[in-house]
């Protein structure tokens, strides 16, 4: 039995509260929160404080809180003993306090409140200061993935880096599509089939095979059909540059 | 029974042979392609031919060749009767030669050769010169798909535009993610979960709510951080531009 204290009561804390509870070989001891209100949702099923010195002891203590917050709340933690680690793609581990013993458990996945995660898929980058306490992180990350992989801080810094691109810039190009689309009253629906079978080729195929469309094939015609399209100066920015990008991917000198 | 010749040999075509194919209210007559082995692949199974004249008779013909080709294959066509369809975004109906009844049947997905598409969900887009002809392709693409729209010229083009962003950009963000991974010794893998997760939240939230990340946050610092990351002169720019095009989205005037 691992026994945990979850300190944070955002999308990240709450995922793993509920991927934590339902296994019986890890014992949640209590979570900590600055905020009285966010704690509500875990009261009725678990001991809460926000209170530092109130904190109990446990194997390891998961701080699921943002990456500002990070340094100071782990000088602030009063503990004897317990591993400590942070959630966060970006934050070294070393610049959690050595008062303790420390580490990182970074789940790679985009978490939102109403939105349920299957934690067995969810790739956790796991790092620590010795083999004993690397062990346990591994440990406790097997109880609800299948997909345990050692990144240190270094990795993870450029991991977190190309997630940006994958996730973050991804969904921004969503938006671009959305936004084509009110302006001529079409339904967003239309595009979200393809937007699954996007991500879902990506599954099989490297990015590079799965590249299609007027860049790709060097179709000057229609990327300029298209840039007289845009309305919007930024639009037509991020068209140019994307396109620029695809089309020197694929062998055309610009 | 509605009978049909398909014209061309490449991805389209054979994704839509392979849909129609399976049905028993649509009859195939043949398959035209320049290309002979290419037409190797069909004609096992159906009449194929090389030579425009001869063509069969139909009631629909389905060209699913490359843009640029359109227009003339289209003049060539050495027909009497029949609805003569493209499946291009991005070619205007009127583009087709009026010696004959027109009209368009606009897939709206991505096609790769090796990957089978669930095309009971693929968004058919029809427009055609009546009321007659709408509902001979209405009827026909209800066959295959259960999204069958109306979307006429000018609508189509702004769609295929958005697809650009939607399914093209989306995927070039996945190539500079591998890139940033494959630079760091991280298996480009351990992002796919991630990637499929960014287009299934779409599924059920707007690209607006389904944000995250660094730019979205206004966190400058590790914005500066990725950008001093970053070798390349392009993936700066690239990082750069959609970053602050997210800051600006959520309300950071720049």
């Amino acid at each position: 039995m691992i026994r945990i204290v979850i300190l944070g009561t955002g999308n990240v804390a709450k995922h793993l509260f509920d991927a934590f509870i339902a296994q019986n070989t890890i014992e949640i001891v209590q979570v900590y929160g600055r905020n009285r209100r966010a704690l509500d949702k875990f009261k009725a099923r678990i001991d809460v404080t926000s209170d530092f010195s109130k904190i109990k002891e446990a194997d390891v203590y998961i701080m699921a809180i943002s990456d500002d917050a990070i340094v100071d709340v782990s000088k602030k933690l009063p503990l004897q003993k317990g591993l400590v680690v942070h959630t966060s793609g970006s934050i070294p581990m070393t610049s959690l306090s050595n008062n303790t013993r420390r580490g990182v458990f970074y789940p790679l996945q985009t978490f939102s409140a109403n939105r349920k995660v299957v934690f067995k898929e969810v790739p956790m980058c796991i790092e620590a200061e010795n083999r004993v306490d690397y062990d346990l992180l591994h440990e406790l990350a097997s109880n609800i993935s299948n997909a345990v992989i050692q990144i240190d801080s270094d990795q993870r810094k450029s991991l977190h880096l190309a997630a940006v691109f994958a996730n973050n810039f991804s969904n921004h190009m969503y938006l671009k599509a959305q936004e084509v689309c009110e302006q001529n009253s079409i339904p967003f629906d239309i595009l979200r089939p393809l937007i699954k079978e996007t991500a879902a080729k990506i599954q099989d195929l490297p990015p590079l095979d799965a590249q299609t469309g007027p860049a790709k094939r060097n179709n000057l015609g229609t990327i300029e059909k298209h840039l007289a399209q845009l309305e919007n100066e930024n639009e037509k920015k991020i068209y140019s540059l994307l396109s620029k990008s695809i089309q020197n991917t694929y062998g055309k000198k610009l």
